[in-house]
């Protein structure tokens, strides 16, 4: 279907370094909140989730940063689905700043766990139901 | 010459996750920290090159996460270097878990900017005659 | 005149610990980004008061930890001002969970410093306007 | 006795704000990274005291900011115990810069708690043993 989802959020000013940049370390927290951001707009929040027995390691994590976020800017996360297979799936994402550059681009590999035993599991129908509507 | 850096410390507490795993955005601050520790065994302390003039903001990074870290564990981040050029570099890690298993294998990707205006800048001698004894 | 600002965000994931509880740290956090936006409602955004020439580094935190914040859920802090020097200004916050329970109560103080040289300076008028509205 | 726990380390980059001080949040980390590392040197590691089914959540924090640390800077925390109750203990820290100046005054007050139902419960044997050689 090709529907993307948003996320929108100001920069923290704990998030910045001494170079005035946002730390490359925390585009992985603005990719893990705009997932759980998807979620919970199609009403099945993480929480909610985890407690129905699903965790998600990630697997795999690239990123290209290719201009820096600076304090006090309004920043957007797109997120979309590059595929599901049974037990695993991939999320693009596009961090777009306030005059609409690209800040970084990159992609996420999860596992879908069983929290019991750490066993892989499939992914859960209701929420392959949501995310497929996601796939690029 | 194949010299690798090994940077050993303790996960903190903070920095594990209600999956009880160290969080993913973690093994960047990890990263970073044994670049870090690097060039201070070296005798060129990070703070120093900032006040030199550079900075080295990250490009891209890559991160297999191949088996999780949990809290309490005294782990291992070698670091080397994939790649010198004029502008820029490239370092290769591994996280290494107390019983020898690879939490994660990653690499990550710097410019080096002038920090008055943000210009690309040669890597200055004294931080490149540090770094090639760790090109892999 | 006692206006209260409010503030309200949904917990990140990477934000709670291995007891299921957002880190003791956290509460800061959530302190400052209240305080920004606090200034950025009155259409004066932090980063705006920084290039103007001030910065604010704390000089002392109370905190009183009454329950405890899970993940997922939605929190609101409540920031007003206990007093305002010529040098120095003291916050209160109160954090609220979903159920209207006090999560935290507590205060920060702040030093308004001139960032050029570290000295005490003024609040500037401009700032002190603001925040005057929120006195208790 | 009047036994201090010394606990050294380096600041992190990604720890020091835009101002080029340690953000004010830090110092909670670094404080239980002191209060870890005492359990830690005395054979009782934190892990095992949550697999012993305890857990210790912050009831009170407080923090006296005295002159601020930067970036590169090699920082001790002295720990202490400034009492035990039955179900709950009280810390002392004092972070000391390189120059020996004090950076930051505080203490945090804890309960003990049993992890499987959130009940206050006896501080535990072994642990108590410990604690009350550094009672100021």
């Amino acid at each position: 279907m090709n529907v993307n989802h948003e996320y929108k959020f100001f920069v923290r000013y704990s998030e910045v370094d001494p170079m005035k940049f946002v730390h490359n370390s925390k585009y992985l927290v603005y990719f893990e909140e705009a997932r759980i951001d998807l979620v919970r707009k199609n009403n099945y929040p993480y929480n909610q989730i985890e407690s129905d027995g699903y965790i998600f390691p990630m697997s795999e994590a690239k990123l290209e940063y290719k201009s820096s976020i600076y304090y006090g800017e309004y920043i957007k996360v797109i997120v979309s689905l590059a595929y599901l297979k049974n037990f695993s799936m991939k999320f693009n994402y596009k961090i777009i700043k306030p005059d609409g550059k690209i800040a970084c681009e990159g992609y996420t590999v999860h596992a879908c766990v069983d929290k019991r035993n750490n066993d892989f599991v499939d992914i859960p129908e209701k929420l392959r139901m949501i995310l497929e509507k996601y796939i690029d």
